[in-house]
């Protein structure tokens, strides 16, 4: 018990996603330390299977404001990171030492995304502990084709996760914690349990304060806004398309190796 | 400068993976506050896109040792958490408001990795912070179609990320970090540099302190171990049939929905 009231599990359990940050930038030194905490995550085989893009050009900001979901918030945040899931490297080496290589592939594109991931959530959580606010932008998963050419991406490098961040203003520091579903309801022993899983609309209910006619109508709503709607077809295809570039029959053509 | 040295920002830079575990279970309450911690992660769309499951059947353990490329070490962890990619309840609360609603397809299968991912690093960094230890198992990500059975997941619900995790033992304490590549090596700025990427030799060899003869004979069992080897191999068809179950022409058939 006496290890449950430690800084880092307040700072977990307060946190919230900011969006809006004061026009003051983050020092040299502590964007230092952040991406060093991150490059201490776990990452598979000790081979860190991402490259960290920071951007720091306004012109560039200002595209991926669009590019992702028109968001000017983007534009407007002092930190913008984009971690990029990343096999090149490690396969280029191994095309330098052996003669018969395998291609990369589905499997390598998912662990190398989970450690790109892993790292950008440390990231996060450093940010957090250094009085700074951040927000992940999921529609980096959308327009791949563009973004690959914005960002310069070589085979084997695909963006899958970013990160705005910067001093929190005092609304958003100010705002509540958006509410979650309970531990017992997304927690499930020893397998999938169908009858938990069967509680979603009573666990929309009890997180949302929705019911009766009300819930139908927002939840109506909120899969118009989340689901059935244009942003997240275009994120399947987009998430298609990188996945073909990366692990598809046509993939690697331009590499040329095997 | 003043926040630098702060007691998360020492916990994340001090982090190891820890396999070994004293015979010591972990308390219930530290149990729920790690769990706790994990689901005030961020989560797209405050959503929750994926189910924990609590693994605390020593049968079940012991399978997990054997289909997640036989490492006796899951086993014997008190703690075995497996995150689980889950858009299946939001779906079918969809479905249960809107006569016509889209298949989930690779968007929102990456969404939700991510979301299960995110969540996941937040339970190994609450872990750390209350004295655990933690380990990945990337290799949960094999064996598919066993794994979908043995935790018996419908469709729309696939395992992405798995941790176990204890009371470290000593020598796990007391062994040295594993080194990083240099932050001046993998943080790129405004775009991917194709320069940085081609140090990549210099940058094992100052990484793992390999030179000449030795760098070449070391990388090519490293790539014999890492690479061209079968559970390698095994996770990239395992995850192609995750995709393919999740979003494939064939997917969904379960279900019956659309």
């Amino acid at each position: 018990m006496e290890k449950r009231k430690n800084e880092t599990i307040e700072l977990l359990m307060k946190r919230k996603s900011m969006r809006v940050f004061e026009d003051k930038p983050v020092p040299q030194d502590v964007k230092r330390q952040l991406l060093e905490a991150s490059l201490r995550a776990a990452t598979a085989g000790n081979m860190t299977l991402y490259t960290i893009i920071d951007v720091t050009d306004q012109a560039l900001k200002d595209k991926l404001a669009v590019t992702c979901d028109n968001q000017p918030f983007i534009a407007a945040a002092p930190l913008v990171l984009i971690y990029c899931a990343d096999y090149r490297r490690w396969y280029e080496a191994f095309c330098r030492v052996e003669t018969e290589v395998r291609r990369p592939s589905y499997g390598d594109f998912m662990l190398a995304a989970e450690d790109a991931i892993i790292a950008a959530q440390t990231a996060v959580t450093a940010a957090d502990a250094m009085g700074l606010g951040t927000c992940y932008i999921g529609d980096i998963l959308e327009n791949y084709e563009t973004h690959r050419l914005l960002l310069g991406l070589p085979d084997y490098v695909a963006p899958i996760a970013m990160i705005v961040g910067g001093y929190p203003s005092r609304q958003q520091e100010e705002r509540r914690q958006t509410p979650r579903f309970a531990v017992e309801d997304i927690v499930h022993e020893n397998g999938y349990d169908m009858e938990k899983a069967g509680r979603m609309m009573e666990m929309i209910e009890e997180k949302e304060d929705w019911h009766g006619e009300d819930l139908t109508l927002r939840l109506k709503a909120f899969c118009k806004r989340k689901w059935n709607c244009s942003f997240s077809e275009e994120m399947s295809r987009s998430v298609k398309a990188m996945l073909d570039a990366w692990a598809g029959p046509e993939s690697g053509k331009t590499s040329g190796r095997e």
